[in-house]
């Protein structure tokens, strides 16, 4: 009934070797300009400045968790028992496009135009004007609405959200796999394999069998060691924070200075707009401010494209003067590796029932009692 | 006598696991601006249109070679003994500087500037305003001299020349590597390590002993792979081809139609406009040019954006009438793994004589009489 | 129609990460006691003497064997549609079991049994007394029968013979990879994937796609470096020719001393005796000559047990007096990556013809017009 | 003053790339035939029954415990200025011998001889009559009583006993990165590199210094992981019950039946004696079993040869009567993948002072948490 491509397209990938696209309308997703954009926006955001290798982008994420979703809905017998050929597809494309709504620099973004990536990514894809909406809508009027009700939970069928968005996602999967590979670290991998093997359909809801669990264990080690070494890295964060003071310091005086090509960052946004904010755009501006009259702007410009990063310090008192402080508090939920709150990571013992890993995982539930406390940085120059 | 870091620092690279730097100099080089800017050209062009995680950076590749080019300093036993250690700062700042004068999408750029990359490196490192020139000068007044002399290959020890540009050289190991590493092929590893067990120094020479031959064989046969699945393939071609039609149309009109962020191109190059000419500018102006009034540019930048790639046919002709035609003419030097001409491998044998690997490898004579012919390529649509 | 196992059985394998099992016949081969023999002969002969980790069994191999045969039968569209079902299990069958007949230290056993290990992998199948024979019975009269045509080349579908055994076969993609991992060269990896993604059916031949002929040049590379590298390295050789040479001699003085575990080497053999007959019996026999009374099979049980391997020469001559002397003549068919007379590997071109790669890949045309010659070495002491 | 090889040795290992040996005293010992003995005894004892190719033998591991060992001594600056030349080779022979006194199936042979493996190493290191005692002897009179030394803690140098045989040894890390490589499994990896990096001395007591806490968090998980997913598979101890079933039941009945081949186990141990007991002649001895008169001594040999394994219960009663049963007790200490009491993990803090790792990682406060019970696995048939 949906339209196939003329032969499977593939593209080589180092996490899944290959990405199979058969569905023209994966294809098609894929070759919107909303989708091509996302080559423009890096996955780590300023961690490239630390590991330097760590220069993907979004793009390949997102061709990457559309590929574990496929994964999951055909070689794992009990979901493709489970789901009819269109839920299928509307899950795969759920997978591919999750990430749409990412601005450059995420987080920076987001407390510019106070709008989270998820609603924005939700919003592209309702949008009529956005190419990415015809495509999908080409192929079945409601295959928008569909799309957009896995991406906020509210599909009747809840597993779809689950695959998307849980504990245990193609995204995180994915993320971890990459960003482990391009950063050059070992500590994201786990055995991707082994969790699809164990992989079940339980009532409805996503679960792995007993004898994937440790395979799970590691999964959740690789998230902490993850977060650890490199998503919570403080050079990558004052790489970032010099990005947003930039951003903030032009906010504040661009009344008298005008910086051209930043000022689509303080129009509303449109799809129209959001499609011309990128990286490439920022970097440019960046280049700009050089030549501009404010010293702190030019400063912080320099310090951006040079790298010259902000000092930090843990959990201390700063004295003195600087010309640039900023402090930030770090939850618990940033760095716990696991939470288990309204959605654990299920287990589907030998008697056929379903329950929460930390009932059954000696290492889980010694990391769910680890000790956690609100944890400070300062960074400063 | 040279300043060494305080502590040793360490890169995590996933090519070569550490990049190790003791030296500072070699610490100050990586910060300078010029070295810096690195980060904003891509490694392998447009070939991210075809490979998607092929994203990575000159800046990651310069950091690699620097590496192989430290390696072969204190790991080669026989080198390690015949250098001493001023030399060996000269070699590994060679390695570390030798792409500097990468334009953004290195072919185009050098064919609108009409000047070699690797004449803009040497400037680079030869000009007082430059923060490489003073950090290389502040070390020892002849280094940026030095340097430059081992790039153009007038240094009086030809060795150093030969472990940063020859057949078996520091750059073309790191970039084998590297590029298969990202673009996930694996036709481009050979095993460097046995490859620097085995490399000897005789009579001022790089060769290698007998029993290295066979990793000699699978590097050659992995930059044959390299070429023609990664670095001559079409669809990288085609995206570059598009690029530099876009400029050439740019530049034809330019006097009609501004795009502010494309000026700088067409002004005379100095070192300052060149540390701005990097990709983000580009792909600033591809933006821009999406709301210029010539049609031509416009439906260029549009492809750029959001790759809609030229068609090509092999060796054809082309009838009918196209909008875009671009002919390329491949020499044989483009796509032989290994020429022998002025610059052989040198194998070391048991009588302790070198020769010329096409004389005692097999596989190397019989790839030299490989039938090659001048092919034509024609991108059009 | 064919019996499945209750559940897929998966078992972990460094090369392809998981052995998938679903028939109930191959799972009761692989228990049946010929097969579980297998683990007592190791894959690589006197190898585990070179490269020390080079310890791994025929048993391993031949599960690899199996799940390549398997993945060509499942995975290429193509084949899976050409074969019906009882055709993939004699082939499955068939790629499990082509080992079977491998006696300890292959090479030597043969010429001490004048016995090819192929004959006598049919006789084991045939055989009515072997478990695997009345596993393979039950399943299907005629089973054994099928089996052996395919190992004989006189199956009515001769594709079946040529996944098992050709120039591009399961046999060796299998043992390439397998003991390039297990000896850690990287010089036997090829990219499996690819070959299997371009593998094609044509008049029922096995053929692959033009876009996949890199790929095969690759192989037949990593097939030149694993000879080189590997299967023909002369201190693997010394090893074997010990145990010849010990073999040897006691053959000729057994009527005065006697190692009874080693008698039944000069027995008939049947397939009770070639049950029993494995590398443990080997080097259990060798400790027991330890204690003989001929001072020639004492000194040659203690080299093989302390890896004293004899002295070698490449095309000279040996003057003066030694104790051991063996002349090995290489043909040249032994150390010729590829060959070209009945049985090419072909190449599906664009205009969906099949033509010998030979004719296609300028570096096969390359390596077939190598200079070869007889060689000679000479292992003494 | 020590005497070194003509060259530097390198054997090609697929976990360490080269083991590097410059000194002739290693070469000697590797040569000697006590060391050339552990080819014939496996690694991982019965585990080669659920994971087909852990097949590796301890002749590998003792050269990988060495490798890493000589990287301690001379990549850790440390370490390299902490210890003189005789003390790393002090060290370096007792990484590389520290396995010598391992009988076949280790934990069967135990409990047989009443020995433990490391009194049989200290014993053959001693011993006059063996090669080794001669090779080391030679070197230096003391070395074999230093070398027994250290393998006992009773050396005054602490330190090298803990590269040796401590929380954080060569030991284990070389048989959790080796025995993951061969089982195929990814659980065993952590990241060496940096442990290597981050070591350091304080107080002549190995530590490791904070920035490396997670890669040793990440070594305590993969030992964890190891211990359920490979070394305390019921499989694989169900195996070697079968075998220690049939040594006790041989026991029994040796007054009556004779196995020759077996009698070497009850004979008094020496040097001699041991020299022979390796696992061919078990399964020597297994075949010959399957022809004697007692029915149960020929149904084990049979089960062992063709892998029947007994069936097992975890924390269960057993009911009924069976052939065979035996009762495994797991204490603890067996699965706990971390102990913090007399010998913890170092951590040296940013105010250079040495604290247990349990004081500063949040996981492994955790896991020393775990609940843990005293286990019952029951194996029967």
């Amino acid at each position: 009934m949906f339209n196939r491509t003329n032969e499977a397209k593939v593209l080589r990938d180092p996490i899944h070797e290959y990405i199979h696209i058969s569905y023209q309308v994966i294809w098609d997703c894929l070759n919107s300009r909303e989708f091509q954009r996302l080559r423009r926006i890096h996955q780590l955001g300023g961690n490239f400045q630390v590991y330097h290798t760590a220069e993907h982008s979004r793009f390949s994420h997102s061709l990457g968790v559309y590929e574990i979703v496929r994964r999951m809905c055909y070689e794992v017998e009990n979901i493709n028992n489970s789901l009819n050929e269109f839920e299928k597809i509307q899950v795969m494309c759920a997978g591919l496009l999750h990430d749409l709504g990412h601005g450059p620099f995420s987080h920076m973004f987001e407390s510019i135009t106070q709008k989270s990536h998820e609603d924005i990514t939700m919003e592209l894809i309702l949008d009529e004007k956005t190419e990415v909406h015809q495509v999908l809508k080409k192929e079945h009027t409601n295959l928008p609405n569909l799309i957009v009700s896995i991406l906020n939970h509210s599909h009747p069928n809840q597993m779809l959200s689950q695959m998307i968005s849980s504990q245990l996602d193609a995204d995180r999967m994915d993320y971890l796999l990459r960003d482990a590979y391009e950063t050059g670290t070992s500590y994201g991998k786990f055995d991707l394999e082994r969790i699809l093997r164990t992989l079940r359909v339980k009532d409805g809801n996503l679960c792995v069998k007993e004898s994937g669990m440790h395979s799970i264990e590691d999964y959740i080690m690789a998230r902490y060691h993850m977060y650890w070494q490199v998503y919570l890295h403080p050079d990558a964060k004052s790489y970032e924070i010099l990005i947003e003071l930039f951003i903030k310091r032009y906010q504040k005086i661009r009344n008298q200075i005008k910086i051209q090509s930043l000022e689509l960052l303080f129009e509303p946004l449109t799809s129209d707009s959001f499609y011309l904010l990128d990286e490439n755009r920022l970097f440019y501006s960046f280049q700009q401010a050089l030549f501009c009259e404010d010293e702190e702007l030019k400063d912080l410009a320099n310090r951006i494209l040079n790298r010259h990063l902000l000092s930090f310090k843990e959990d201390e008192k700063l004295n003195g003067h600087y010309q640039y402080v900023y402090i930030e508090q770090q939850m618990e939920q940033d760095y716990l590796p696991y939470h288990e709150n309204k959605d654990p990571i299920w287990i589907l013992n030998k008697n056929n029932e379903c329950i929460p890993i930390s009932k059954c995982s000696e290492i889980v539930k010694a990391l769910l009692r680890m000790e956690t406390k609100t944890k400070k940085r300062i960074f400063y120059n």
